[in-house]
């Protein structure tokens, strides 16, 4: 395990009992940081806080709760922030700008701070440099999630071996420009925190930011990269030197936002819409996430019923370019239409089995642009589960 | 009844048994006509044909199947479209651009076109001038629909009593720019057809344009007015004398597409959003649509559950000019918030108690432009009944 990195969690009873919903992570040595956020004009407490101490691109603690998302608090949401950082700055003996706090849960209710200032002191004192402490981790910052997500990836940058773990959190909520996704990503790389901005910013653009579950976006996603710069050779631009380093923390990401979208609430399914041939990489996203969004695309493939009528009409709403003879529409490796029709050789039984399997792949030419003009996003299925769930969050 | 109007329904057997699915409504004396159309770039073959129709503003016939949609099927869609055109034009002795059609169903599936032209003749021979028949009329062209949507007003245009009568069918793929809605429009006034389609697009932007049930829209939504002008009032120009006219052309189309929305798939409540304050109207009804639109907001209202955080993030994710002090949100009478936060007088039993209630109102003051500039749609909950009914609607 890197060594600059301690971790403890703990049970402070917010909401959950019988098991942890508090995590501290802490930086002994400082480490370098860079985050991205939610773009929603109503943003929870701690990530307006986040967002104002990423610029200085330093972090000594990251404390998380779940339970609570401390969103549309207003005053005394900010109060519980302040005191949070406050006391952690007590214990570690560090400066406010220093200090990276998140929340996930319910939105709208207030919490005692104190149940989270009490923890802290045993927290500090707890927090150890152990390996097994990253499952924790992950799992005290669930909430609807049905298993941890725990991705670590290895590479090279400039001769050293370096290190990637990363966990999320987040199954409703879920859609482009985050979701109500809390995720982190640990590396000893030695990075500034420029190019991990510009690295993290493009990483997500591919993989967070194109997964959806229910179209919806949260008040609280949060995703921050954190160096704790333990390698030798320092990273101040961006050049070939980091490409190995760039591809792992892609897959990583990506293999975390897909871990999501297949814990999205009640999804049996995950489900890869790939676009390609629109006139723009923006049309292809805006035609991908059209299908990804349809509840009745999404129904329909969670009845392993080959509706394919229901991809045409998602398109058709989407791009108004395009007409029945330029698409081309397929399901898994079978082709569905030709000359604005339903293909002579389809087999609706054979598309039937397939969509039998928990992975499924839709793919749609729009055939009015260069195949380049592509984008592929993901989504799960729409089923009973998903309704039962979200009926009755609170109640 | 309007005497330039006679109508006859029949069992053709394209996927229904023991019910009528096929509707022929004739005017001897032709009608003047207006329509809009599903903004779908994959319209169905009779959205095409009827499109290119309604520029000549005159109807001697309408025919409607349901239980397929006749969209994605190619030149054998068009032939269908054709056939059928063809053989109403010999029985009727009237031209092709006389003629309307209108299918709705699957899409992407053929069908055997002599299933129609066969009952045609039968059809028109049978064909009466009965008030009984509007109701027969509603009925034929169901698809998934639970009941039937009628809806009749009268009122007086410069001295006459003018009668408008109009039904409509659909329950899913419903969403602004129409849904998988077909409805039809009469009136015995003696109105242009410029002066129809200027009264109707208004019309539809206040009403079918304003509902939503799953955010999808469908390939052959279509909306026809006819006016049999059997008035002896010729009106041309749009000037106080059918302002009355107006008001009943405009409630009968808000009663039908609420009538569509609370016969949504699997729907219990009908949902009002009103949202004012917005910097400009256009906002308003991006902001109403994306709460209308949100799978977590219409579960929680499925469940009475006043998980009111939910609408504050779909207000956070639709505008991005507003803020957590300037936004006010009710729940029918109760205001949930106040300076950013929850309301110190919300008491969380009573909007509960509610939510049960079959018809909830909705309502968000965006604090960012004046009151007026405004908007209001409908839509209904989400809960299990629409999966289970879209998961195996073909099946």
């Amino acid at each position: 395990m890197m060594k600059n990195i301690k971790i403890s969690t703990t049970n402070c009873g917010i909401k959950y009992k019988n098991r942890d919903d508090l995590l501290l992570i802490t930086f002994p040595h400082t480490a370098n940081i860079a985050g991205v956020f939610t773009k929603t004009s109503m943003p929870a407490a701690p990530v307006s806080f986040c967002k104002k101490n990423i610029k200085n691109g330093k972090a000594k603690a990251l404390i998380v709760n779940a339970g609570n998302a401390n969103a549309f608090t207003g005053k005394v949401g900010e109060e519980i922030v302040n005191k949070t950082v406050q006391k952690i700055c007590e214990s570690l003996n560090c400066k406010e700008e220093e200090v990276f706090v998140s929340s996930t849960g319910v939105i709208g209710e207030i919490f005692n701070v104190d149940l989270i200032t009490n923890a802290i002191p045993n927290l500090v004192k707890n927090s150890i440099n152990d390996e097994s402490m990253w499952d924790k981790a992950s799992r005290a910052i669930m909430t609807t999630d049905t298993k941890p997500k725990l991705v670590k990836k290895s590479c090279k940058v400039k001769g050293e071996d370096i290190t990637l773990i990363g966990f999320a959190k987040g199954s409703g909520m879920i859609a482009p420009n985050m979701a109500t996704m809390l995720s982190y990503v640990f590396t000893d790389a030695n990075i500034s925190s420029e190019v991990l901005q510009i690295l993290l910013k493009d990483s997500v653009e591919k993989s967070f930011n194109a997964i959806t579950v229910d179209s919806d976006t949260s008040t609280n996603d949060t995703l921050l990269l954190f160096a704790t710069c333990e390698a030798k050779n320092e990273i101040k631009n961006i050049d070939d030197s980091i490409s190995e380093f760039k591809n792992a923390l892609d897959e990583l990401t990506l293999e975390l936002a897909k871990m999501v979208v297949v814990d999205g609430e009640g999804a049996k399914k995950l489900i890869e819409i790939e676009v390609v041939g629109a006139s723009a990489e923006f049309e292809a996203k805006t035609v991908a996430f059209a299908i990804a969004n349809s509840p009745l695309v999404k129904t329909a493939i969670a009845g392993c019923d080959p509706n394919w009528g229901r991809i045409i009409m998602a398109v058709g709403k989407s791009c108004d370019k395009t007409s029945p003879e330029k698409v081309t529409v397929k399901i898994g490796d079978f082709q569905l239409t030709k000359n604005g029709a339903k293909h002579p050789d389809y087999l609706e039984s054979k598309v039937h089995d397939y969509l039998k399997n928990s992975e499924v792949k839709i793919f749609v030419d729009l055939g009015i642009g260069a195949k380049e003009n592509s984008a592929t996003v993901w989504t799960c299925d729409l089923n009973e589960e998903y309704i039962k769930i979200n009926k009755d969050y609170r109640t």
